[in-house]
């Protein structure tokens, strides 16, 4: 652990960016057409290792349907429009239309409408008939409340997702989530966080997770350093969740956590390094809000951008590039790594040569000055 | 300490600001509400840790008394245009109105009339009046002038404020201001700065001060690295300061100097950073000038910025956002980091896990690259 | 080695790109004229260490005539338009002209037209029968297919380039080329590349080429990192492999393989700076495209521009600035770096004080921060 | 010596440049009227430690005396327009006023016109009948054609300037400048460089030199990193002369050669640092060519920038901002380190607790990364 003296009285680890690290090939390469990226947890397999972002911009139960046949996760998010609103499309409209100045202000008040049970209920439904697998995402504020509901509409995994969650909560108010009896009681497996260091993502391997997120979401769209000063950049966090995965394998005496990035994930080039760093899959926001279906049609914005006395976020325009079966797989006809996700994952992997996902994650990384 | 080779000639140590670093979750989180940001110096207590610095943009009487009932301390520029005009607020629009190219210039003769005692008596007389805690700031080179009649008007603290202010200044024309002396003999509890080092900070703290203010200064309207070299980035000099409060605690018994951040503090996560790697409390500058009832009305300068033939300022704009109730405590709708100051202090020490300001200065921080 | 730890499961080394180096000057200056450049790999020799890229921007069959009459080594793509069609210049005026956002998608159709070994040997014809030393590039997937058609037509120097080649390329669905049996079977000296790190480089050594090309081609219109997060700066990359020739030559009892750098290279100081760190020669692109001879005409555009699935590339605009002739040698009425790149070569090398190439890959080297 | 590992094959030193460093103030604060800025070089004492650059926009013969009569040295460019031309105003005039894409081509035209004896005779004549110490500047390549005339019109300083000069120019073609025998045989005093390192700077030192000037020139209007490859922050080149100098004193037995900072320094901020890390004074160019006096009047440039066959520089604009006298001693109503050169670099001083130059060398330096 490379420890720098801030000032007298103060010590500081130096951590990295996805932009600060590059992959670099070795002796062998491959083809990609040998490559294969699928993914399992618990006992859900998966052709590509990519989870939808449960936002609202990115996820509509329509594309978690469509993600689903494509080989993915999509996540619905469960605190969302969807859930508040019988008919979210007029407002999902009105939020892309907004001037630059009163989004934040106007999403403040479109998201303080109440959550319906019925509608998470029906969201749910609608999803789990088409056949894919269902996945759903609660804050931690909320998982007590809605839990029930959620296990009743029938998920088969359930999110647990926030900015900062912990295993261990504490509260003088009220009686704080007790995540350790929670997921020990729940019979669906549980993927929990943003966690972005070693000992908070050990704290909740511990609880019983099937999955952790890293990161704190919302990646391109979020302002949570100028606002609290937080800041843990995601080729370090990755890492050393990784590390705290591979300390609680042998800790519990062989139950392997999946480590899922998620937040700064732009482009295809940001996938192969968050694997490469020690991941085993990755949650999308802004790379898959691009898709033409996606519900943001060309906006983005995260749970941040509309806390109704701290935003930490910005509604952000990503555009609309191309249809979401030609983002993750091709054919591009862009050179920026927004397209063909898939394809560009295969042929790092090929030309670093390796054949699968988890020995990808031992690639060789450099560090390199980002330009521009 | 990390010493690099400059040149064979010259060695210098590496120094950090407050963009290099960042704070990090730990394994615990906590609840917003549950947090106290209070502060304690002398005899004054305060709700939140929040001195509005003593610039002409940032605090008039009405300013200081109106802070003071939110909870901090508003800290009067006795050489300012309140104790040299009658009515400044003529010349206060006239500043704020100038173009660009005329400001500075302008400003050194609006700034070059004298002061006037009775002034400084009757500025400080109306925030008394109030009943908030009484804050007034000279410069070194005004003190021994000045310091009679500001005592006699009556001010809780004494603030003794400079671009750097030493323990023991030299001089062969003039028998300089003694520091220890003058603070030795004083009944007021004296506030000095700036300084940026572990030794000059150590050496201000044996004179006596009950606090020390660490930096230059001006902040975001300064061009002192341009003009003089000199640069002290407030992420090193803030941690070398608590070095330096720390080891006069042990060396005095006892006495606990308090150290404020003043200078760099434009944003909620600077102030954050700036109780990360020592601060007890902040000087804030630009980040309140952006007041709706701040003199400077969106344009923000300090005596730099008028110095009579070497400025080493600029006037520049800020910005009206919002009324300073709001600014401090929020609601936002804005998501920047200029809004909810203490709102966002406190959402950052709850998300990693820390209750009050003192056990905050053990928070883990790390070094990120800036972006943007 | 400097390994850096990126986090707990994963470490990384740092490494340089041109922009972060320099070299300086030493106790000895010399006279440009004294200075010689030239160059010898194989049989051949060259006045000068350039060898202009395989790119259609850059080398036509009479591009390449006109190089070799310079003194350098003009490679012609095998795969590019020369040999796709029996007109290409209408084609490339119609690359040229296309607007920004169809080049990609344009490109892609006019390299599916297939290639014409009859075009192959045609072109070739062309190169030879000017008396130059002739080369032709093929990429590795279509070697095998080819290379027969290329050694009838007569090539002094066969050049196998990819983005990234190494000696063991693994497929489960094709036989793939065996390089080391191929070079071995084949009477023409190849040169082969992008290998960009020790140990691939090394590998490619013991394969019998008689020269290597580090980098992944395409520079300056590269998107290798963004689509596939891979990089390797090219300061790093050439001292690497410099060091495996170092080393192969030993292993070898005294097999000398040519180092050319190829990507990054756009002004004179970078050619400097490759042939400083190792390089015994240079290839490239864009610094060549400039020319007013060139067929790209102030275009540029490598393969992976055009790759029919997962583009990696831009076409940029690198502007027409002067004849062939000029740009190498001069006289130069511009300040960029972009003219007279031989006497900027010879110039550094009289500065700092070397007579010729191979001593001047010993001149030191600094690390100094990047501006603008 | 920090020695990093670029690749396996080549190693290089971290180097900086002002931009990265800045002077810190310790526990004592001075007057700046207690300061001394004096210099002393052979007989001959300044009250300020600045040379006006030979370059054509910065000293005529009549800014040359001005400087003089402020305390300063202006040194004559021997090889510009005053020397080719009776009447250079035209010229002048016709320089400053090219359209930007013209200015190398027609500069190289002008400046091929050749030198006249005569003319470098009265322009010194000139210079000397005010009374004021005359220097005049030879590149290192007219030296031998042209001194005779340059003593014979009588110089006290002879400076020797060129891009890079060593002490062991090595020619095939001619006898080269044997700078050790001509500086002994001379009976004026030579400042001689530009030199960059330790062992440049060591062997200039041997030759007699009475100042060695550090840097390559041109400053802010050269791209030689560009051009050649070649870069010497200054920071470290200054910093490494002064190792020189140190050593050299031993070495010859008490014999102190002057250290003279020339290049990089576009503000007072600037000239602070380049004493801090060793200078005993400044050779200025674009910071003069300020002056409204300055004969490029807001137009700059050096000789690298007409080269006739390799230009490395630029014609920029500096603009006109005040009369000599204001841009060293103020004062000043701008506040970006352009005006009041050397009331700041007192101000500094003071800050920081020295009182004069000498002493100032050891003021304290960190590195602080450099933000726009």
């Amino acid at each position: 652990m490379s420890d720098v003296e801030i000032g007298r009285a103060k010590r500081g680890r130096r951590v990295y960016a996805f932009d600060d690290i590059a992959v670099v090939p070795s002796r062998r390469t491959r083809d990609p057409e040998d490559v294969s990226v699928s993914w399992t947890i618990d006992a859900f397999q998966f052709d590509i290792p990519v989870l939808a972002a449960p936002m609202d911009s990115v996820v509509s139960p329509s594309v978690a349907i469509q993600i689903g046949k494509l080989g993915g996760l999509g996540v619905l998010n469960l605190e969302g429009l969807w859930t508040r609103y019988e008919e979210p499309e007029l407002l999902l409209e009105e939020i892309r239309s907004l001037p630059e100045e009163l989004a934040t202000k106007r999403m403040q008040e479109i998201y303080s409408e109440p959550i319906k049970p019925e509608l998470v209920t029906g969201r749910l439904s609608e999803i789990r008939s088409s056949g894919v697998t269902v996945a759903g995402a609660l804050s931690p504020q909320r998982t007590q409340e809605l839990y029930k509901t959620v296990v009743d509409a029938g998920v088969d995994l359930f999110v647990i997702r926030g900015t900062t969650v912990s295993a261990e909560h504490v509260s003088k108010s009220h009686e704080p989530l007790n995540l350790k009896k929670f997921i020990y009681e729940l019979d669906v497996p549980v993927i929990v966080g943003g966690a972005a260091g070693y000992t908070p993502a050990l704290h909740l391997m511990r609880t019983g997770a099937a999955g952790v997120l890293v990161g704190f979401g919302g990646g391109a769209a979020s302002t949570t350093r100028a606002n609290l000063g937080i800041h843990a950049p995601m080729a370090t966090a990755v890492a050393d969740v990784a590390g705290a995965r591979r300390d609680y394998l042998d800790e519990s005496g062989g139950r392997y956590v999946h480590v899922i990035a998620d937040g700064g994930l732009g482009t295809s080039g940001d996938i192969v390094k968050a694997i490469s760093v020690g991941a085993d899959a990755v949650m999308l926001g802004s790379a898959l809000a691009r898709a033409t279906e996606a519900p943001g049609r060309g906006m983005h914005w995260g749970a941040e951008a509309h806390h109704p006395n701290l935003p930490r976020g910005h509604r952000v325009e990503v555009g609309s590039i191309a249809p979401l079966e030609q983002i993750l797989f091709g054919p591009s006809t862009v050179a920026d790594g927004t397209v063909n996700l898939i394809g560009a994952l295969k042929k790092s992997m090929a030309t670093t040569g390796y054949l699968d996902l988890k020995e990808f994650q031992r690639v060789e990384v450099v560090l390199a000055r980002y330009k521009g």
